[in-house]
């Protein structure tokens, strides 16, 4: 079923209100009069609607049911990623909002090549939350992922020990499995993984990030690229935690 | 390291031969005599090796030590894919090389808008099997994984079997969880995974896959592009079976 997101002021009394590009959406999927819709919150609730006014520029739907959206993870995960070549980026968002990411954030670390900022930055944020919510449409999700940047690799180290857990891949040194620490975490309602840009992590940077409290992990001896170690980590995670 | 894939004739007392593309990839590369590479019979063993001769089309290299490759998973896994439309099958192909798969076989079912025959389906396999080779490489892989193409479902169904686990995955219905499937399996020694196109699999084809003896699976309530299914599906194998 098609699925919208709408600010909260657009439901409201038993009736949901669709305007701009998703109105026009609904016009190029030639729905009509008593079609069913979902129409999402983006915070997790579901409101399952039926058509009841077809007008120019706007579109208004009787609320049927309202419930929590079955596809949202049980876990919280945030993943946080050196910024990435080219289309890689758009890449990572696109699946980590499909397999269940609650937030992408993107860093600048050593290794990074691409290091965006100013309006160059601002241009990739608008085109990556529109690839966000796209995914999110598409995988039948309840929040769209927001994305955004942070300036340094400290910030993201800051950002990622808030979660319940925090992990660090690291392709080298001294670390534990990917399983090992998710199962030693036990429950956890909150995890964020911190993945490299294309040359991975220096040493010093992994040191700061295991002094700062995160678990240096491996996933596995195969060598991962930049756009797939987060896809991998999030599949593993949704495992662990009973949401696959 | 670089690392390259040669046919078993061209390894023997303690030396190794690159020819042709390989070869002029080392010229690319800009090696020289004493610099080291993993040479790899592409049947899980790689050869450790220095430069010993740098001639024109051909690079010789002494074998210094033999090891099994590190990264092949104790799992072999095979993927089965209804054909995907244009570059998700690139993206399949790329993936699912990285993160283990053994065996890369499109198929045609009901719903597959994508159906390569004949010479543009020749073309679209040297082009796959390109894709795992450089993936292979890059992933540090000891094994180029085979792709290749059935022309129906029910071959696909009889390819499944023959592993230790055969996995349908399936978005509506009677279905076990991945987590319920690979558990219930306890220690396999090969897997099958079956994945759909982008309009996923019918009923009666569903039904056909429980009545060959595999089991139907769910990945959670999101629903996954065709592209991502299989890469998640590997993600959670290569988990439950220790190999991240």
């Amino acid at each position: 079923m098609p699925r919208f997101f709408v600010a909260a002021s657009n439901i409201g009394n038993g009736a949901a209100l669709l305007t701009g590009s998703d109105a026009q959406h609904v016009k190029v999927l030639r729905m009509k009069l008593g079609e069913r819709l979902v129409i999402c919150d983006g915070n997790g609730t579901d409101h399952h609607c039926r058509i009841t006014k077809l007008g120019d520029g706007h579109v208004e739907a009787e609320i049927l049911e309202t419930r929590p959206c079955p596809a949202e993870p049980t876990v919280k995960c945030t993943v946080l990623a050196g910024f990435p070549k080219g289309e890689r980026s758009d890449y990572l968002v696109q699946k980590c909002t499909e397999v269940g990411a609650s937030e992408i954030i993107f860093f600048v670390s050593k290794r990074c090549v691409s290091r965006p900022d100013g309006k160059g930055l601002a241009k990739k944020l608008t085109r990556w939350q529109r690839i966000a919510e796209e995914a999110a449409k598409q995988s039948g999700r309840g929040i769209i992922p927001r994305v955004s940047a942070l300036g340094s690799f400290v910030e993201a180290l800051d950002k990622a020990v808030k979660s319940d857990l925090a992990l660090f891949m690291y392709e080298t040194g001294q670390r534990i499995s990917l399983r090992q620490a998710l199962e030693a975490a036990g429950r956890i309602k909150s995890v964020s993984v911190i993945t490299g840009p294309e040359g991975g992590f220096e040493q010093h940077e992994a040191d700061i990030a295991a002094a700062a409290g995160l678990k240096l992990c491996s996933m596995g001896e195969r060598i991962l690229r930049c756009e797939t170690a987060p896809v991998v980590a999030l599949s593993a995670i949704m495992y662990a935690t009973d949401n696959l």
